[in-house]
C-alpha cells in the first residue's frame, strides 16, 4: 500500500534531522545543527543562515536622540504653561552636545543626541516662530509646556546591549544585515551550506550542448534540481550524468560519499525492466517505496554509507515535484532555511478531475486569486512547468472539483 | 499637499521607463528594455531575466515515447477484442527502435521511442501475464483491444520545433532553465542587470567595523538597501558614506553618473537646516515631495545629468519601506523582474491606530494568517524590523482598526 505524501515528507525530516541535528542536545534544532560555520562578510550572508545566537554588541540607539527636527529642552523650564527660551547655537549632526543651560532651547534635528540636562523635543511647528534662527543671531523661541521624554527615542529602546538580537537558524536577509550593520559588525559566522550529490541517471539521456541521436533526450533534471536546489542555499556537487549500469552510479556514490551531506539521484526508481537506482542499492540500507501523489509517485528514501540518500524519479516535472514537496519542505523545518513557500488559497479557473488515492500536484498559474493549469497531467511536460509560477494540491481523497473550486496553491 | 503612494509609485515607473525602455517600439515593455545583455551558462543566469524571445530551436519531445512501462503494439493487431502477440526484443532505453514486425508486441519502458509500425502502449497491468519475459525467451503475451495513440506522448506535444517557447523579460527560475537545458542549450542571453549608484549621506554616520564616537551611528541603510538590491537582481556600486557637505555628494554623483542607470542615496531629504541631498541637488532636475506615507514620507525624486535618480529618507526602516514600497514594484512593472511581493489577506493580532492622511506601513510577523505589529511606529527601530517577514498597509484615510480587522499583507 502506498505511503501518503505526509509520511513520506517525515521520513525525509527523520532522515535529514538524524545527519544535519546533533543529538545531544533536546529538540531545537535551530540551536544545535551539524553543519560547521564559516564567517563571512555581511553581504555574503545575503539567504544564508546564522549560525549562532547573536547577543547585540550595543544598545540600539546607542544615545538618546530626536525624533523629530526641532528644540531640546528642559522641561521644567516650560512647567508654567509654556516660555520664551533663549536659542542656543545648534547641535551638529554626529557630534556629542554641549550640557543645555536653564533658560535655553537648542535647534535638533532628527536623530543628532540630546544633550545633558534636556528631557524633551517640542518639534519645529510648535514653535514660535516656527523657522530656525540664523546661526550666530541672538534670537529667542516662544515654546509650550511640554513632558518629560517627549519626542526622545531613548538609548536601548530597540534592543539594549546583551539582549538575543537574532537566533541560531535565522536566515539573514537585508532587514538582519542591517541590523548586524548597526550593530557595527562586518563579518557575521552562518552556517555552512548543506552539500548534496546531485546524479542523473539513464542510458537515454545526454548532456545539453552534445549531439543528441535518435532515442536520446537532454538532461533538464540536472539543471532544473540544482537550480532548485541553489536556491534553496544547498551547495550542489555534480558529477554528470549517469550510465544505466548500477556499477558506474555505485563507483560515483562512492567516489563521494565522505564529502557530501546529502546524495539525491533521479530516475531508476520504478518499476521497469531497467531501474538502474533500484539495482544499485538493492543491498543498501534504502527503501524504494510508492508514495499516494501524482507526479513523483515511486521514491527512493535511506542511507548509502551512512549519507541521507534521496531517489527521485526520471521525469522534470517528477523531480520539481519531488523537491518541493519532500526535500525544500524538510529543509525549512529541519534547518529554518529555505523559507517555506508561501501558501494560497485561490479558485480553480477550470474543472479537474484527480486519481482516487492519489495526491494530486498540477502546475499553473496563480493571478489575481485564480489558478490556471498550464499542460495536462503528464510529467514530461517541462514547458508546461515553465509557464507555471505555482503548484495546486488536490488531495488524495478528492476525485473531482468544479471550476471555482477553492484550493490551496504553492507559489514557486 | 502631499502625493498620494500610487501617485509617487507612477512617478517612479516613468523615471525608470524612460531610461530602461527603448522610446521607439510599442508599450510591450518587456520586449524593448534597452539595457544590453550577457550571454552565461544556465545555472549562472538563475533569477536574472531572459533578454530575448526564445522559439524552441527543437520540439519537446523531441520523438513519439513511450508514457508507461508495457508493450508497444500495431493497434490493429488487437482490433478483433483483443490478441496474443509474440514479445518481440526488448527497446533499449536511448536507442532508435527497429520496426515493429505485424503479430509481435515489444516490450518499452517509460520514455522510451516508439518504434515505426507501433501506435499505442499496453501497460504491463493489463498484459497477461503481466510481467515483462526473461531476454531472449520466446515467449507470447495476451493484449487487450486498445485505441490508437493510448500512452504515446507525441512529438512536439509539449511545445512545437520553432514555437515561441519564453518571452524576453522572462525571470529564469529552475523550471525556466531545466526548460533550456532539455532544448540542449548550454548558454542563455539575460539583460544586464540594472546598476545602481547607492550612497549613504550624513556626518553622523560611521562604516561598520570603525570606531563609534559620541553622537555617531553605523551606517545600516548601506547595507540593508544594497542587500535589498541584490535581491532584486541589481547591480550595486557603493561609493562609502558622503559627509554633510553638498560638495563631497555633488563629486560622488559626478563622478558615477556615466556608469550607472540609478542614481539612490539615503538621509538629506525632510525639512531639517541641514539637509545634504536637497542642498546639493537644489539647482537639478530633482523634486523633493512629500508622500502621504508613514515611514518614508519625504522623497526626492528626478534626473541628475539624465540619470534616474531616488532620494530616500534616512531611517533604516523609511529606507526599506521606500524600496519595497516605490523601487521594487516599478521595477518589477518595468522590466519584469523581480518578481512582485506576495500579497496575502491577514487578520490584525491586536487593534492600531494610524494618521488621517497618511498611508501607514507596519512591519511584523505573519503567520498562519495573523499579522502581529513587531515594535511601534518608529523608523528607527532596527531590531524591530529584522524580527518582521511582512509589512501591513493601512490605507491613507483608515485611522483605527480593531484586533481581528482583515488587512493587506506583503511578504518579504
Amino acid at each position: 500500500m502506498p505511503r501518503s505524501v505526509a509520511y513520506h515528507r517525515a521520513a525525509v525530516v527523520e532522515l535529514l534531522t538524524a545527519r544535519l541535528v546533533g543529538r545531544t542536545q533536546p529538540s531545537d534544532s535551530a540551536a544545535v545543527q551539524n553543519q560547521g560555520s564559516d564567517h563571512v562578510p555581511l553581504l555574503e550572508a545575503l539567504g544564508r543562515a546564522l549560525a549562532v545566537d547573536l547577543h547585540a554588541p550595543r544598545s540600539l540607539p546607542p544615545f538618546d536622540n530626536s525624533q523629530m527636527d526641532g528644540f531640546a529642552v528642559r522641561t521644567s523650564d516650560l512647567a508654567d504653561g509654556g516660555a520664551v527660551l533663549k536659542v542656543a547655537a545648534p547641535i551638529p549632526a554626529g557630534a556629542a552636545p554641549e550640557a543645555l543651560r536653564p533658560g535655553f532651547a537648542v535647534p535638533i534635528m532628527t536623530g543628532a543626541m540630546i544633550p545633558e540636562g534636556a528631557d524633551a523635543v517640542v518639534p519645529i511647528e510648535k514653535a514660535v516662530p516656527d523657522t530656525f534662527p540664523a546661526p550666530g543671531a541672538d534670537a529667542e523661541v516662544r515654546l509650550p509646556a511640554t513632558a518629560p521624554g517627549t519626542f526622545v527615542r531613548n538609548v536601548g529602546s530597540d534592543i539594549a546591549e546583551g539582549q538575543l538580537a537574532l537566533a541560531a537558524g535565522t536566515q539573514l536577509g537585508p532587514a538582519q544585515l542591517g541590523l548586524l550593520a548597526a550593530f557595527g559588525l562586518t563579518t557575521v559566522e552562518v552556517r555552512r551550506p548543506v552539500r548534496v550529490l546531485l546524479v542523473t541517471t539513464g542510458d537515454e539521456v545526454v548532456e545539453p550542448g552534445q549531439s543528441l541521436t535518435a532515442g536520446k533526450i537532454f538532461d533538464s533534471n540536472g539543471t532544473l534540481l540544482e537550480a532548485s536546489m541553489r536556491q534553496a542555499g544547498l551547495e550542489v556537487v555534480r558529477t554528470g550524468i549517469s550510465d544505466d549500469h548500477p556499477e558506474s552510479l555505485l563507483a560515483v556514490l562512492r567516489g563521494h560519499a565522505a564529502q557530501v551531506d546529502l546524495m539525491v539521484t533521479t530516475g531508476g526508481v520504478s518499476k521497469g525492466a531497467y531501474e538502474v537506482v533500484r539495482q544499485a542499492l538493492a543491498a543498501e540500507d534504502v527503501d524504494f517505496v510508492p508514495v499516494a501523489m501524482q507526479p513523483g509517485g515511486p521514491q527512493g528514501i535511506g542511507r548509502f554509507q551512512g549519507v541521507p540518500f534521496l531517489g527521485f524519479p526520471g521525469n522534470p516535472v517528477s523531480c520539481l515535484v519531488s523537491f518541493e514537496m519532500f526535500l525544500r519542505p524538510a529543509l525549512s523545518q529541519v534547518l529554518g532555511t529555505p523559507a517555506p513557500r508561501p501558501v494560497q488559497q485561490a479558485r480553480l479557473a477550470a474543472g479537474l478531475t484527480s486519481p482516487d488515492g492519489k495526491h494530486q500536484v498540477r502546475r499553473g498559474r496563480l493571478s489575481n486569486g485564480v489558478f490556471r493549469m498550464e499542460g495536462g497531467a503528464g510529467s514530461h511536460l517541462v514547458h508546461a512547468l515553465a509557464r507555471s509560477n505555482a503548484l495546486v494540491q488536490i488531495p488524495a481523497n478528492v476525485t473531482e472539483l468544479p471550476e471555482g473550486a477553492e484550493v490551496e496553491v504553492w507559489v514557486l
